[in-house]
């Protein structure tokens, strides 16, 4: 069916004008390591890069309803309560500190998720605030 | 040990101290649901009654750093993406109307939740909140 | 921006278009049951019901590259591992049985989970089986 | 390959040994609600009910190198931390009292785990252990 | 008990011929990947060694009722929605691709994987794929 | 208030005498790993670091009612669960042994985590047991 195969293929019209609405709010929100991991899909699963772009920062992220600093706050708590994902609590916090979170609010909010999610969780979420912190640190200008 | 037994003495001047403050963060925050989960714990394991009070609200939640209204986002965040939280996601979504997220802010954060947390977990917490503010709309002196 | 308020816009012309098409998808996949979980979303989150159809079965569900009954393989073993996803592993057991998947197949998948996610997810998700079965016996015409 | 034939029927006379083992084993640390589980899985998955009994309580249970109290403190470890495995640690709480962990020592244990994996987890396990001390008084002969 | 002695006994010819049984599977699911993995736990945990392959390989993988195609695709919802399994995904991965699935299959199973246990999960594990396909490219003979 | 600036000024008189009765447990229990944590936190979120002392081992590990070795068995079950912690595994196992429990009974431990949350965690937290016996054979006068 036209209607089905137009759906599913990400560079039809509609599809390219969803991704480049999201790529724009990605790089506004993540700057350039939202855009380096949807690069970074192009050779194994540029779908998914799609709907990274089209769905999450297209469809959802800038919806009005919800300011991205608010949720940049509900990404921490889940990304932190999730463990294993820290590649992506690399990404978000350098997101939280871009949308104006600043760094004694990031490390609070670590500290407060140690109640709702304990103490190891937060730990490796605040370990990765740090290396971000540093990095930012190292390279003013980026 | 003197000192140790008043630090494990949960009612010990000091810890009825640290208690009484969290308390009283708690019945802002939380009004009569929050109590209510320290009360049911009386007869089953009072200090863990204690540490929600002093602990959680009296040491955590209401450090200067992150405001109430970021704290329950992450918190929104945190207990969506633990699943089977539902009996915590209701205290904590009537906590969050508390502090002044409207519900078409929390029912955002939900579904911004889908792209980190999946839609299964998402659905869950949304449930969680239809039930939530059908209770308020029943009874809304409360 | 025009652009962005289309996308946004839940009942745009290019909205209902996918999101026509995942229903219809979702329908063949989850009969009723799939319906009714976006029926009961139009009061609390009707964007969260918009793209439980259109990005879900719209977008994702019917690409060519994996056949249903592989995609249902997929989604019992999720869902059986995340746990606490009993209303959604209830829908899709269902749909596991209505894309061809036997009952035989389905408790050999949840037996074969034990090994990767262990005996308790595993008999949680075996009851919710045992649920989905013994409705259908009740009501072969379904 | 009939040796594989073998070890795939569970009512051969080798499997039937390992199985009885472990049923022996259940009957001593969970009483008649383990046997129950497996009884629950005649109708749904036989084989499930059987390598309950047959690897979990008999190839693995009552292994020497960690003592029954000990087993128990480890899955009650897990099963707070998992989340939405109430069933599991209901069992596995009387099973915990069956061994000689006393009252006492599964609320500290509890109490503990708050600071492992947070204090809804810890909360959640916590009214299950009040239900299971609350049959227990119910039914002083049990 | 000498049964119970016999049955605790990782090497009486019962447990052995187990064991044989599932170290033939995992060779042919696995290749040496799975191997590799057993043969790392003979200093530090033999018994466990065992259990992968008497039980795991042994006991359930092929039992009739589910043919490695429709158990690898299980596998990978679990382990792509638990997190923290990259090692097992990278051999379960491979075990895919062994059992005939696609490289376009298992990616579109990850994209699938976004809606249920959400996009940081299926990017972690997409990451993995990648990794495994590129060796793969590396090494045809293997 | 001035209770409340008391309760969050981690070093007032009481905050510091919780503190330090929480880094004599810690250096009793965890070592100089432990130790080494908390300082690892100063820079980044020394809050986070009084906390770990004061409330985890201060408020709660040295409580009466349940010892240090059944304290470890339960914090083994809930790591190995969690999954992705890792860090706090090879902390964790140290302080295991330092509290009496074998290398013998920590790997009987994992094994028996098999049955409750899957090999693929099991196997994750036995290859950490691995690193931490290899460390301590390494450097024995440690």
């Amino acid at each position: 069916m036209t209607g089905t195969a137009a759906q599913h293929d990400i560079d039809s019209p509609e599809n390219l004008a969803r991704r480049r609405h999201g790529q724009s709010v990605l790089s506004e929100i993540d700057g350039h390591q939202g855009e380096a991991v949807i690069d970074s899909l192009a050779d194994i699963n540029p779908a998914l890069g799609h709907h990274v772009a089209a769905f999450s920062f297209g469809d959802i992220y800038d919806r009005p309803g919800l300011d991205p600093r608010s949720r940049q706050l509900v990404t921490l708590g889940i990304l932190t309560a999730l463990g294993g994902c820290e590649p992506q609590l690399k990404v978000h916090i350098g997101a939280a500190l871009n949308v104006g979170i600043s760094r004694e609010e990031i490390t609070e909010a670590l500290l407060h998720a140690t109640v709702y999610c304990g103490f190891p969780r937060a730990l490796n979420a605040t370990f990765v605030a740090r290396e971000v912190f540093a990095e930012r640190d190292a390279t003013p200008a980026s």
